[in-house]
């Protein structure tokens, strides 16, 4: 039976380990928070899934536990942060507080990390600024996966971005999606379920497409290290294209993180962030309640054929978020397994730390 | 055989038009200037074929020629602008300037408009910013023609987003496109052209999938004034969508200028333009070369099948540019006769125009 756990009981195993692994008490507490709200979100692909990844980051020098940011450059309403290889969490929740910070003074702001680790969810760091009447958009870039269009090797990054916008009664309107057809962590979901994968989502080490997930990635499976021998493709041919080159733009060239292959690891992440006041354009209420009233006109909309309900961006995230918060977060057989060996490489038994 | 014109043979016909027609002789020349420079480019849908809607919106009351753009909100680094029903080029290029102006001084700015026309190719725009040193992001609003994705019935507009972002001897790269699958234009293009589009673009007005363009439209067709019965869909469905509504909160509720069905005519834009400065964050040589080598390790890269190369967004643009600049710039029978006749409208001879 795949083991559920309540999401204290996963952020308890999650501090433990990462402690033991050599992160601060602070790095521990705000890197386990972040991972457990993705699964609770049931983005279970940036979820304590990364826990291995992580603790491997940190033997190997990747992880620098307790960097300090640094603010390289810096004016009343941009900024260039330095992550000095601690963990994106940390360091992109310190970002995000300093751009909110400027955007309240000037209205706008920009800022920009690089020498940075996995951050995660970008909506995790993206909604930070909706209780403070701010929009907030995020771009992430990281190693090369994904094939320009009418290409066919890995040159882009999957090159996520989010935006949140704040609303009234209902919303928040949350988007936060890769620029390629797919997660790289959907694939691999896939190959470790064995099922097939649609058409569109990758190409294999030919430059041709491909149903099987085992043809994204170098043999033998499944990767210890994700190594890639195919490519993901991008969303929606040249427009997911067109955006990937954006935020490889945004959060590689622009941050100095650097893009094209520049970027060795799955775990490095360039991220620029924009953070803008509402009330500098029009007052907050007045926003808040034409977003309201925009999403419920398009939730009260006919509904297409196949379809029985119109969801806002973020909503289905919310309603897991709810679910799991009651009946608990089932994690994965393959998953748990993974969490179990590297606790026990630590002298810890995950199980316990989870029940204590 | 369809007419072929050189630029500034279009550019004469159309001042002379506007003119007639009531536009100030500065305001001719920009809106002339924009919709010749679409033509060059090869997109056709925002060229001088807008002239007679154009001429109507002057003769209906929507276009104000003679009204000045207005500073109604303002601080160093944000500004909102009431463009007072004014054209749409001239108010974007006041707007534009003002934006650059700003991220000069503060290194980020944002810049939203309200009560504005059709402002036509958002990257005649967002490149401004390229010679600056600077990178711009531009979100357009306008009526709604898109459904939501599950949905059938048109309540988003088609949401175009436009990136315009510097290299050195190679690019820029600039994105410009509609978050819906296809922007109307090309609807309307192969409506007059008697083909028919493929699977994805629209729904009817049962919200039946339709390759039929003629579906989009209430009769009679071909339109006068175009009203649509069916919906434009949303571009790779949820990411589509997603950023349609993003654009819809930037454009329309930030900027005041309305979403939802506030917006009654599609010749009415909302505009959100932010303009980032790289020197901010790193040297601008710096940059353009790093975008360089992006752009080589791209078009270098080995090619999908079926695909003869890989272009870099902006690409097909400034090659039809190259061309039309030279060979001239052919106008489709049907637009021609349309600009025949509005010019016929205010005692014009299009032709000795043009050919004067």
């Amino acid at each position: 039976m795949t083991p559920t756990f309540r999401d204290s009981e996963l952020v308890n195993l999650s501090t433990h380990l990462l402690r033991a692994a050599g992160a601060t008490d602070e790095e521990a507490r705000t890197v386990s928070k972040y991972l457990v709200a993705a699964n609770l979100a049931g983005v279970d692909s940036h979820g304590i899934i990364r826990l291995t990844e992580y603790v491997d980051g940190i033997r190997c020098g990747l992880i620098k536990p307790g960097s300090k940011m640094e603010v390289v450059k810096e004016t009343g309403s941009t900024a260039l942060l330095n992550g000095n290889w601690g963990f994106g969490q940390v360091i992109c929740t310190q970002a995000m507080e300093l751009a909110i910070r400027k955007a309240e003074g000037s209205g706008v702001s920009a800022v920009g990390i690089f020498h940075c680790n996995h951050i995660g969810r970008l909506s995790e760091y993206s909604t930070m600024a909706i209780e403070h009447g701010m929009i907030c958009f995020i771009a992430v870039n990281s190693d090369p996966s994904v094939a320009p269009y009418g290409g066919k090797q890995a040159i882009l990054s999957t090159s996520p971005i989010s935006y949140a916008i704040p609303a009234g009664q209902k919303g928040p309107i949350v988007v936060d999606f890769a620029t390629s057809a797919v997660a790289e962590g959907k694939v691999r979901t896939a190959l470790s379920k064995g099922m097939k994968i649609p058409e569109g989502w990758i190409v294999n080490s030919a430059g041709h497409s491909s149903t099987n997930p085992a043809d994204l990635y170098e043999p033998p499976l499944p990767p210890e290290q994700i190594k890639l021998s195919g490519a993901l493709l991008p969303a929606g041919g040249h427009k997911g294209y067109s955006l990937s080159l954006v935020v490889e733009a945004l959060a590689g060239a622009l941050t100095g993180n650097g893009c094209d292959g520049e970027v060795k690891s799955g775990i490095t992440n360039g991220v620029f962030i924009v953070v803008v006041k509402i009330e500098n354009f029009v007052p907050l209420n007045i926003f808040k309640s034409t977003i309201d009233r925009l999403i419920s006109t398009v939730k009260s909309s006919p509904r297409a054929e196949g379809f029985n309900e119109i969801l806002i961006p973020g909503e289905p995230e919310r309603r897991e978020e709810e679910k799991r918060s009651k009946d608990g977060i089932p994690i994965p057989d393959a998953s748990w397994e993974s969490i179990v060996k590297v606790c026990r490489a630590y002298g810890l038994d995950a199980m316990s730390l989870a029940r204590a």
